[in-house]
């Protein structure tokens, strides 16, 4: 089911569960588990997920971290790129994917945060939202375990 | 000469000298010249550079690599934060203030590229422009030099 009004696509879905796997892996690592899929062209060109924990990182959040690895693209590439994460992005992760113009973003899910979806539609990025269970689990089961840790990832 | 409503202090332009020769450090590398300082207490606590062309990097600008040199830091930190930037902040720049709730930003110039300003004004951030000549100088030295790298930089 989903809450957005543009059409959710069979491939939204399974481009999720490589941004899902991301999350879980870095839960697993005793990271914060957020995880991301840069799709160019129909194709899983990188992944990432948050590094505050394993990286010590304040930058690498699922979405820039995505967007690091992979590496230095011509604008012409983002400008046909789908970014998925399983979370809504915050700030950073919005202003990230406003820089670059990547035009449309799907969402796992936005229960336990909600970020610039707003800002987003209004600069013209297509935003779907999948409000996916298995995303809403990992992460409300994350934030009752260390509120303090994902305090600390959102600024408060 | 400042444009900005708001007093430039004397600190301001101090600051603003660390973030420059980060600036100045980065084209001597053969990156691009955009620097940063986060200054909380009067302290300069990290500097930072745009990291495209050394690291390769697409999240590393000036303002996200002085946050990510200064480590995780408790939100209360960021609170009393300023942001000392050579050039005007793109959207994901922004974004990462707005994350980290840093309530002050101070800006070399505007001149060769205008960010996310307005945004940050109207999320209640500090905004002060002291259209500093030399960082226009760098700057401007840059675009016309590598026009191609710059518009890589900000997405376009």
């Amino acid at each position: 089911m989903s809450r957005s009004e543009h059409p959710v696509t069979e491939t939204d879905t399974q481009y999720l569960a490589h941004a899902l796997e991301q999350a879980r892996a870095g839960r697993a690592e005793g990271g914060i588990p957020i995880g991301a899929a840069l799709i160019v062209d129909g194709e899983v060109i990188a992944v990432g997920r948050n590094q505050r924990v394993q990286r010590g990182s304040a930058i690498h959040h699922g979405e820039t971290n995505c967007l690091e690895n992979a590496g230095r693209l011509p604008a012409s590439t983002y400008r046909r790129a789908i970014m998925v994460t399983t979370l809504s992005p915050c700030d950073m992760c919005t202003g990230a994917i406003l820089l670059y113009g990547i035009p449309r973003v799907v969402i796992g899910e936005n229960r336990t945060f909600r970020g610039g979806e707003d800002l987003l539609r209004s600069r013209g990025v297509e935003v779907v939202v999948l409000d996916d269970p298995a995303c809403a689990q990992v992460m409300s089961d994350f934030i009752a375990a260390e509120p303090a840790l994902w305090n600390e990832d959102i600024g408060e």
